[in-house]
């Protein structure tokens, strides 16, 4: 087992990275400090991992289940009020410790849960796929999505604890692992070509799932983005570097419906673009950008254009992302390979003709 | 005019108190960071006020506005869905400054939604009414309402400014300026009984608007809140002793129906329940008792028995308070008359007894 350490100076907890520590009670107990223990999945995380995770806790808990439906759409300001009418009707007191057990959309959501709850209950982050244990449960952002633009209600949230059972992947369907090879392929494009460089030769084991390759992927992904958050919780600089491919991927997701392609594909392909618009502004070559579709490729995920979607609706749908200022479109873009930075003034007449190439 | 600092080590903003001070640009320009502003206010405050407040601002911002409707019931998830709606269709972006324009509905309302729209975007807080200017506008509480408890979800999240306009009270009707009394008594109750005295003195000079004793009250009011919030923001200790008479309050609240009683009328008859417990545990005299009845009074708050509630559904109301720890309630009860502490084992049936004898 590894544990990397989050201090934020205001709060620290450790992140476990290990093969069956899910059945670790010790790397568990010492995070909950009340008696009352909500936990939330979802209905395909729950039948796998649920009554494993209650063996861990024991008996010396009042606990309580709730059982969400999968998918993006579970992610709405809707779901989050029936998960407090279920706490309020236990009724859970402000030292309950919230539990989610699942992947992003559990956890993102079930965090916001625990962070308005009462103005704030403990939380544990218990991430069951590749997408969630690389990224979304590391960080502390939680939230839901509206009917005008993903994750656009939350709070910056810290968990207790992030419990990474890495042998949960083996369950995990292959359209959801190569979502999840998505943000691990980002922290390689943004900031570290060595890493780039050992995803290019070791690809193949890594989608064979070989378990080290696997803890490998996780470890590296963790630390890059804890190294991130350390420095800039709030996301007033460093952190947007982690929106790389996002700002065109919460479009995507947007305009194809919430749910029908998953997260990850569409920042997959927002990695893309955003080379593509890197390239036109002469910051990456045709071979880095060749680079980033071979990767993508090799990862199972979409690098063709999106269907049924035109440039003009995801132009809109971009300019109400959170890195907007003062109306001014801020896009991550490439300044090398494996390098990325804000660019405020990135052309207009490039975006949209990037935005032209990748619709159909 | 009078600037009460709040410094809680990560955050730091002034309070402003005085007459006339709405119109002064220069104590709300510096803390409009953006371009963008978002006013929230209401059907009875924005006729009264959103003109002038609009003329401060002046020429130099993007300005939206959306008035909600009076009453408690506007704080629920359902508002603020709306509230978010508004704010993604402009659209705003981090960048936005959000200002509440109202009482204390408009503020916990308003505050909330700044603290979650894209995880927190700046928030000013201009409060209208006695009971948000002495409370609800200080210390950064926000949320909004459940349908089973009140406040039940929300967050920690402080304000750039608070600006107290004394002058607004002059269009504030009799039943909220009441209201409003019921907080200030309570910091006289929890810990002041100087401040008592002075209100026992001079309660006539006060309900009769009296500028100079206005000024007197709110003032003496925010720096009582201030000490308690810079010494607790999250309320881990001392700050639950301002929720003296809010058990009960909420529970009354919610049994009649959020907006039959007014919050202040609920937590004016509140304090009394809570000084009838504290005198069967013979913690209080008869005469502390009778005193805190005359001062109700004289604020012409409610002091008898309320209609058409039982006991048990007030009793059970109260198991959701967020005092309450596994399973335990903890009462805000009184040690001395201008006293107060929580009380983690306060007799059931003394509880119990009061209940009956404050409801038929």
């Amino acid at each position: 087992m590894k544990t990397l350490n989050i201090d934020l100076g205001h709060h620290q907890y450790p992140i476990h990275i290990g093969g069956g520590i899910l059945s670790d009670a010790s790397l568990l107990a010492p995070h909950i400090h009340g008696r009352q223990v909500f936990i939330v999945s979802n209905e395909i995380v729950a039948p796998l991992y649920l009554d494993r995770l209650l063996e861990t806790l024991g008996d010396g808990y009042q606990i309580a289940t709730y059982i969400l439906p999968d998918g993006e759409q579970t992610k709405s300001l809707t779901q989050a009020e029936a998960v407090f009418t279920e706490m309020l009707s236990f009724p859970f007191d402000r030292s309950a410790t919230v539990i989610a057990l699942g992947g992003g959309v559990v956890g993102d959501l079930t965090g916001f849960c625990a962070a308005c709850y009462q103005r704030g209950v403990n939380f544990i982050q218990i991430p069951t796929t590749l997408l969630s244990q690389v990224d979304s449960s590391v960080g502390g952002k939680t939230g839901v999505n509206h009917a005008l633009g993903k994750n656009m209600i939350g709070a910056f949230y810290q968990p207790q604890v992030v419990i990474i059972d890495s042998d949960t992947l083996s369950t995990l369907d292959d359209r959801q692992f190569s979502a999840g090879m998505a943000e691990v392929i980002k922290y390689a494009l943004l900031g570290d070509i060595d890493f780039l460089v050992w995803l290019e030769d070791n690809i193949e084991s890594v989608m064979a799932r070989d378990q080290e390759a696997i803890a490998f992927i996780i470890e590296r992904s963790c630390q890059s983005k804890a190294d991130i958050v350390i420095e800039d919780e709030k996301e007033k600089g460093v952190r947007a570097l982690l929106n790389l491919g996002h700002t065109f991927g919460h479009a995507i997701e947007n305009a194809k419906g919430y749910g029908v392609w998953l997260h990850g594909e569409a920042v997959g392909l927002g990695m893309l673009m955003a080379a593509d618009v890197s390239q036109k502004m002469g910051q990456l070559s045709e071979l880095d950008v060749a680079r980033v579709r071979a990767i993508l490729l090799a990862a199972k995920l979409p690098v063709s254009a999106v269907e049924g979607v035109s440039s003009e609706q995801l132009r809109r749908l971009m300019s109400v992302d959170k890195k907007v200022l003062d109306g001014q479109l801020r896009l991550v873009l490439y300044t090398a390979l494996g390098q990325a930075d804000i660019v405020p003034d990135a052309p207009e007449e490039m975006i949209m003709q990037t935005l032209d190439d990748y619709t159909v």
